[in-house]
């Protein structure tokens, strides 16, 4: 008998959602997390590969491949640093001062030669992005037959019906690269985007992070102080959630079990300039088109995904 | 035996489109439009009593009693006159240049009187905007129990998950009165939003006006001369619809038969300041209320509505 475990590649900017987000990956039941490419968002690239590194060796998973990916937006001159804003939410070192050590590494082959094996062999992989879509677009630039091999793949970012995180309509992960966002949107690849639309409605409390500190474990103390800075800074910036929203979790959750999410089939786009820079909206010159290639998450089983976060973050940090 | 008719109210800022909303709803078989309350928008308020009594006039309905409501959004200092881009699409008139006569009168009586009697007796009324939320505002703080008689208010604009048609965020009827739209939304009252998100999904073509035409009746060619006017400044200013959008018609549709579109139940508020003045967007501080009090239309069966518009026009038109 042979048993077939889903393979998850995760494309993280690994600050603290991103950790929570991998720790759900590691902690969900015949799932192998086979690659975590990284990129920049909530840190630089630089110290997402070392968050994603030192996390993956305290949770015991030091065989996951890391990549190195990019390291600033299609068009930026220089290599992206986290503003003031970032740094405060994410922490100086991404994991909200927590203290972390690991093994830093890189594997040896690209991202792209990566992929370029997933799409040559057609495995059957779930791709989940978390930060700016930059590596999403240019491995589809770069690889031939990326898309149908990797099917639907999720992202977090955008909002669709709520305002945005950064500007009155962009959320961070867009606005950070709003022309690869729009390459991927308008590219024909097909997407479920876990927006702010969703990730607002799932919001995790101390009542959580206590009950991991019961866990005694290393790898619990430090989620729970990670998680326990995210919170604090949360109920500054957005009292009226009441805690800290699971934005990355949800994504990879969602894309291991859509339905947790009730979405609005779409074609999207992302307005570049003006105002409204970093806006994720219905492209209009689509909207009367048959297909669609956008499945945006507008509503969310917020017990539901709940109680499989718990399980998972209970099995992850045991 | 007696029969039961479905009693409208309608709202309208009578330009080319609440024409066809008009005669919608009286071509609609069980419906009985008790009352037309003028707004401006389209053109002002009383070019749109003008053109309301001429309309009426015309499809053989003088009885239905029209008021006069505002002539102005609720912080204007003086009556709303159309500006020039208004101007060209509903034509000077307001109907397109076709030329149109009618006895031009309003009620003795004011809407507010006409509300609160429909309050107090608890009568069954649909009542359906299609202009800004002006006088629903107004009707709603004036007229006491009103929210609860009407039920389920229906309106035509905003745009949630798709561009604005004044400024990239903003639609019409909600950028008209923005704070009007924001009393109204949220404010208690249960309503419906039909905005651009599905108005721009269901479009005419010739093809349908010149169907009219061959009725020969003298309604009928005044309606194919006031449409072919919108058609031609649509084509112009939004070639990829291929047509002219039916949105208030839709509202009033949807009004009667509301599985012609699928919704998101949503808590809205309006922005009422800077680039996102007029948006319509989900309600942070209510996102995550198990209460929602409005119904946002994002998927229409345009085949369906379309089958039930030309049904309801050629009843009409007869």
């Amino acid at each position: 008998m042979s048993e077939t475990r889903r393979r998850l590649i995760l494309d993280l900017d690994t600050g603290v959602d991103d950790a929570l987000a991998l720790a759900y990956a590691l902690g969900s039941p015949d799932v192998e997390v086979t690659a975590v490419i990284c990129s920049y968002g909530n840190v630089s690239m630089r110290t997402a590969v070392r968050n994603t590194c030192a996390v993956l060796d305290l949770l015991g998973h030091p065989e996951v491949p890391v990549f190195a990916g990019a390291d600033r937006a299609l068009d930026a001159s220089s290599p992206f640093a986290p503003p003031a804003g970032v740094r405060r939410i994410h922490g100086e070192n991404g994991l909200g001062g927590a203290s972390v050590r690991g093994w830093c590494r890189t594997a040896p082959q690209s991202a792209l030669d990566l992929l370029r094996g997933v799409a040559e062999r057609g495995d059957d992989t779930t791709y989940v992005a978390t930060g700016p879509l930059t590596n999403l677009a240019t491995e589809l630039v770069n690889v031939s037959g990326l898309g149908a091999a990797l099917g639907r793949v999720t992202f977090m970012g955008g909002a669709l019906a709520v305002p945005g995180n950064v500007t009155p309509c962009a959320e961070a992960n867009i606005a950070n690269d709003p022309a690869a966002a729009d390459s991927v949107l308008r590219g024909g690849l097909r997407t479920r985007m876990i927006g702010l639309d969703v990730t607002h409605q799932v919001v995790l409390t101390r009542d959580d992070t206590a009950a991991w500190r019961e866990l005694g474990t290393p790898a619990a103390r430090l989620f729970a102080d990670m998680t326990d800075h995210y919170i604090t800074v949360y109920r500054q910036n957005n009292p009226q959630l009441g805690g800290c929203p699971l934005h990355d979790p949800l994504a990879v959750a969602a894309a291991l079990d859509p339905s947790l999410v009730g979405c609005l089939s779409a074609n999207l786009r992302v307005d570049l300039e003006g105002p409204t820079r970093g806006r994720t909206v219905c492209d209009p010159d689509r909207l009367r088109d048959a297909e669609k290639s956008c499945e945006v998450a507008l509503e969310v089983d917020e017990p539901r995904f709940l109680d499989y976060f718990r399980l998972r973050m209970a099995r992850a940090l045991a």
